[in-house]
């Protein structure tokens, strides 16, 4: 078995780890764990995103946030949009890497943009238009790739179908997001097999949510298929609106444990990174699911009892 | 990629699962968990253990246990023992499978059952004479073959001069046991392949917990590697005396959905198997870690919003 000598991660706990939450953490707040994670090395951040802020809240500071944190040169800000209303906003304040999201199931994609999958198709070439107007980079992520909530099985050819004209229309990165959690390695390993056969050029992205404890097993999949960039969420932050009882995004400080104990480089600093993930249990004010915040790393030993 | 059509699943629950539970489960207790888990088609139960009764007084009860359940002839009881006292202890209720056990880090076995490495293996010699003499089949579990939390790493070559006494002892199926959460799965996936290499007439089997969330990736490894065979715990049950913040076992039933998701089987029912888990958690007390008794499998659909 041949493994990569390093991955990407993308740390989405700004966006995808506070959007639920009750508690709405201040611009402040917010770009302390920005900047701690920063220290950690990590070298591409999900921020925020443009959406409208009654819908969500805990967004609403992703401007403001992003205007206290764009004179860092050594990291990738990226905020997710719903619609071209969000292009526009993250255009003012300067952002120029956006990440639109869709769901290659129609029935979820309109409870959660009121678009079916074709118009959100559509509505991806205007913005990419917008954005090439305005020197920003557009990434796209492809919801319930692996699965709908809603209408069950999502079929290959769909997500075929979908990524060729995302890729066609002139997406930078491509994400296959598990929105509730419901893929399994094998499906993964096969799906992204055929993607990167298919689109060889093309850089895909994974992202998992750990529900029903298969996160790490799908990144592992994602790697030996050939994949080398992962979004993950600080402390294992984040839920689904849909799916009563889901637990959060893959963890960060887990999944990077996971691939430097195997000997996969991620370039980020993994005691400061927990140390990032107790600064952000204490500002969120409840336990966070990371397995290696609570038990430390491997090679953590105990004393010999007396 | 290669998967197997099927695996076998051993349910260590009611030894493993329940030795660190504050409360004590009754015999007509832990009977109602054997029996439902017996409806779920798992074939193999390891079902509790000789040891002294003040040391584990969870364990207390396992002789009776399997006066009431030995008349079902479906089902594989395996009881855990320390030294040959536990041995003739379960040969006097007429158990015919045991499972010994003893650490590969000297000092984790002296913590643990008091002996050296070498000494545990001159006693597997003595125990084995007294199961064949008594028609009793003899499996090995080898504690801290991926670390040992007090030593920290243990050699490769070390498993091996161990692996290799055993079987030239007449060791029936030898598990390789990660006491404390420390494997991942490259680990496994090497020691494994080297180890049926090896040894390929051997029976190996696996014993993981689920310490730093690598329970799953770590089975996957294993199954790439060749092993059929894993130890789990219903509803991921257990711990560890010498690692505070350890979480429990691998789980039954997220091992068995990932497997079925995957269309390797287990021959498990796994909706019954669900049934059981929540019988567990009423029975024991407290919330249980499973995923999949919390989200369910991963068709359930969930009610589009009004």
């Amino acid at each position: 078995m041949n493994w990569p000598q390093s991955v990407n991660i993308n740390e989405v706990v700004l966006r995808d780890g506070l959007q639920l939450e009750q508690k709405l953490l201040t611009t402040d707040e917010k770009k302390i764990i920005a900047m701690e994670l920063l220290k950690a090395n990590v070298k591409t951040i999900e921020f925020g995103s443009f959406v409208h802020p009654t819908l969500v809240p805990q967004m609403a500071n992703s401007g403001e946030l992003y205007n206290k944190l764009n004179d860092t040169n050594r990291i990738t800000l990226i905020a997710l949009i719903p619609n071209l209303k969000g292009a526009e906003t993250a255009a003012i304040f300067g952002v120029k890497q956006l990440n639109i999201v869709f769901s290659a199931s129609n029935t979820h994609n309109l409870q959660n943009i009121r678009q079916t999958t074709e118009q959100s198709l559509e509505n991806f070439r205007i913005i990419k238009e917008f954005c090439d107007q305005n020197g920003m980079k557009l990434d796209v992520s492809i919801a319930t790739t692996f699965g709908c909530p809603f209408e069950g099985e999502v079929s290959v050819s769909q997500i075929h179908l979908i990524v060729k004209q995302v890729i066609n229309a002139g997406a930078n990165v491509v994400t296959l997001a598990d929105t509730t959690g419901m893929a399994n390695p094998r499906q993964v390993y096969e799906l992204s097999s055929s993607l990167l056969d298919q689109f060889p050029e093309q850089t895909f992205n994974l992202h998992f949510h750990n529900t029903r404890d298969m996160g790490l097993t799908n990144i592992l999949a994602g790697v030996q298929a050939g994949i080398r960039s992962f979004d993950t969420a600080l402390g294992g932050l984040g839920g689904c609106p849909f799916a009563p009882g889901a637990t959060g995004n893959v963890c960060t400080e887990d999944v990077v444990h996971m691939l430097h104990s195997m000997g996969i480089d991620t370039g980020i600093d993994l005691d400061q990174l927990i140390e990032t993930a107790s600064i952000l249990e204490r500002l969120i004010g409840h336990e966070l699911p990371s397995c290696i915040l609570k038990a430390g790393k491997f090679d953590r030993k105990y004393p010999i009892p007396s």
